[in-house]
């Protein structure tokens, strides 16, 4: 497939620093996997490490393994291994459950703090498991209600009301990033609280809770952490806030003395407290290799070229698809590490290229989606990506009826 | 270790009709395992089951393996495998979080669908994380609140004032067993619903909650599942309940049709509802390889054996150990698969058991548990764990300092 790279792709993929990180990922030959967003691809070191963990671990070490291989701390050391990634210190951030649960934990124990506030602000389009949580809140305590205001409307809607804002750092279908400094700021003025969903954002693009002040915030393993399917997501609880704010869902996990087996719950008085029932071992040891690639790279260089990548496929785009709306913004600083197109056959273009090893996603109803994971994506696949959707587009590929067949996940 | 075995318990493995079923687990040797109730064996398969999924469907298949390899079915399909372990229909149970994370979804669920009643009654001494989400919920929702009673008192406290009654089927210290229908029985009488928590029986001791008239139930994964260590767990909500009780936690795998990307949370109308964020993909497939292989086993084979391996660990103790106090019930319809025994010094003798090979646990403050997991275990093991149990007291081996040592998981 090298053919016809132009000598200027070839250079940047020459000189980029972060190279040598592909060949620690085991992506299939022939396919460029443009969906690192939805579902990160697989490290190389992944299957020996399962593998241990499996036959050496549990098989050998059985229930001995909790403490001769830690298991007990795993949430914990992940957790710690993830902050840098995201401006936290060691002790803000802990690995569990699904990025749905964790929600529910700080959705409900910010509101809580924030008690004669009675909304969760939150943006019309957001994620829908995000807005799902939020509405099953609100059904199921009474006087709490969800606002979901358009993009443009959030900054005038953060009033006196508001007891905490639900965002998505990058949002999952047009890959707009909010300032999360200044809309911290925002509500902090105001007095609400702030719960940042960085799913779509860590392992991409640069995240600074810290200098910006944040409160809270939730994320997922599967994306360009590369956890694999379903891993485990995590939790941020900044430290200040971390007496005061409390777990909804005590589980034993969450206990001060887990081991005790005391009648009387008493949460752990650190980040542990937003753990609940047994963490999920394989989950968390798949996870903790994906992260500590992302560790091994620099992050400078990682945000660099996602927002290279990004800008590559837009300009080849906007010279040879005229006729594709780029929805994500063209200004790097205001977009995540994917970059979303418009076309109402949207859906048969993306199975098109899927079955020419071009990998990207499709999002009801109108948009494609291409994720730029910069740990493991060359600039010559960025070109040959855009040049297969070029000829998909000019060759009407896509309008066969093998391509229209809707599948379950999409 | 084979000598000294009397004729009458190498017969009795001899006719073992589960015999056969030894060798698909990788168990380490020179150890007797006997802590299968806390973190069951190894299946052979798992290994190479696991590294399938990473390798093939996570690695080549990415983000396709959804469809393709069904990732998306995998939590009703676990579901539907586990069902008839437990007297339950296909469509009545899915696996899901962890069982602490289940317990709250239901108990939440069960409240609501009682409201005039304010009382949860569970049992004082129930496993901690049961009693611990409980407290969590009453501080969460006025109005409500735990009510736990000793074992005898359950029975008088099952009041009109009880919306929900939450216990453990089997014991995780003393190993007693409900009596399932004659509980269930009692409680609809009375108006409340009951949440049965599965985790200590579900594999090796006969559960019918069909037959029970039973409303609602959660269980562990990583027990006699042996789905590994913090494997997903599973609900259970009887069809003729799935459409009038609601998930607090509405994440969007809990939705009617989560592909759908749809503003507003729509639960499914089946069990599927009890789902809520992203599965654990790896967890699942484990746990399905240990769910498969009890499957696979005669299923009156596997309780039979369960009592009589049991039995005949109290008769060596009873004739070998006198001065223990055997906890556990002598009569095997009121006991689950794990038989515990009273010592002051409980703590120093099961490590010095551990340090022989032979694994048990302990519990806080008294409490040695030896579980017998019916698939993997032969009656040989029963007679030589007996006898280091006899030798360990009989020599005082346990009193050593470096037996007094306490690890952070016991």
């Amino acid at each position: 497939m090298g053919a016809g790279i132009p000598a200027s792709v070839r250079e940047l993929d020459e000189k980029d620093p972060l190279r040598e990180f592909r060949a620690r990922f085991a992506l299939p030959p022939g396919v460029i996997y443009l969906d690192g967003n939805s579902l990160g691809a697989l490290p190389v070191r992944t299957a020996s490490r399962l593998a241990e963990v499996i036959a050496k671990e549990w098989g050998q070490g059985l229930i001995r393994s909790w403490n001769d291989h830690d298991w007990v701390g795993a949430a914990r050391r992940v957790g710690d291994k993830i902050a840098p990634l995201i401006g936290a210190d060691a002790g803000e951030v802990v690995v569990a459950d699904s990025t749905s649960v964790n929600l529910f934990k700080l959705l409900i124990a910010a509101a809580a703090a924030r008690p004669r506030r009675k909304i969760i602000l939150s943006e019309a389009g957001n994620f829908p498991t995000d807005l799902y949580v939020a509405q099953g809140i609100a059904a199921l305590l009474p006087g709490l209600s969800l606002r979901a205001v358009g993009t443009d409307g959030i900054w005038d809607a953060i009033g006196e009301d508001v007891a905490v804002v639900l965002l998505t750092h990058v949002h999952y279908k047009t890959g707009h990033k909010h300032d999360m400094a200044r809309i911290t700021r925002r509500a902090h003025e105001s007095g609400a609280l702030v719960i940042w969903d960085l799913s779509h954002s860590i392992g991409a693009v640069e995240i600074d809770l810290g200098a910006a002040g944040a409160d809270l915030a939730v994320g997922c393993g599967y994306k360009y952490l590369n956890g694999g399917p379903g891993a485990p997501a995590f939790v941020y609880v900044a430290r200040r806030l971390q007496k005061d704010l409390q777990s909804p869902i005590t589980g034993w996990f969450g206990h001060a003395a887990p081991f005790d087996f005391a009648k009387t719950y008493q949460p752990a008085s650190d980040i542990s407290q937003f753990l609940s029932g047994t963490p999920s071992v394989l989950g968390l040891m798949a996870l903790e290799v994906g992260v500590d690639l992302l560790a091994a790279a620099p992050r400078e260089a990682l945000f660099q070229k996602s927002r290279a990548l990004c800008s590559l496929f837009i300009e080849l785009i906007d010279s040879s698809c005229p006729g594709l709306e780029v929805v994500t913004s063209r200004d790097p600083k205001a977009r995540g590490s994917h970059v979303s197109l418009r076309h109402k056959d949207g859906y048969p273009i993306v199975q098109a290229l899927i079955a020419q090893g071009v990998i990207g996603d499709f999002r009801a109803p109108d948009i494609m989606r291409f994720g730029f994971a910069p740990l493991y994506l060359s600039y010559a696949e960025v070109f040959q990506a855009a040049a297969a959707l070029r000829d998909v587009l000019a060759t009407r590929k896509w309008d066969d009826d093998r391509f229209r067949k809707r599948a379950r996940v999409t």
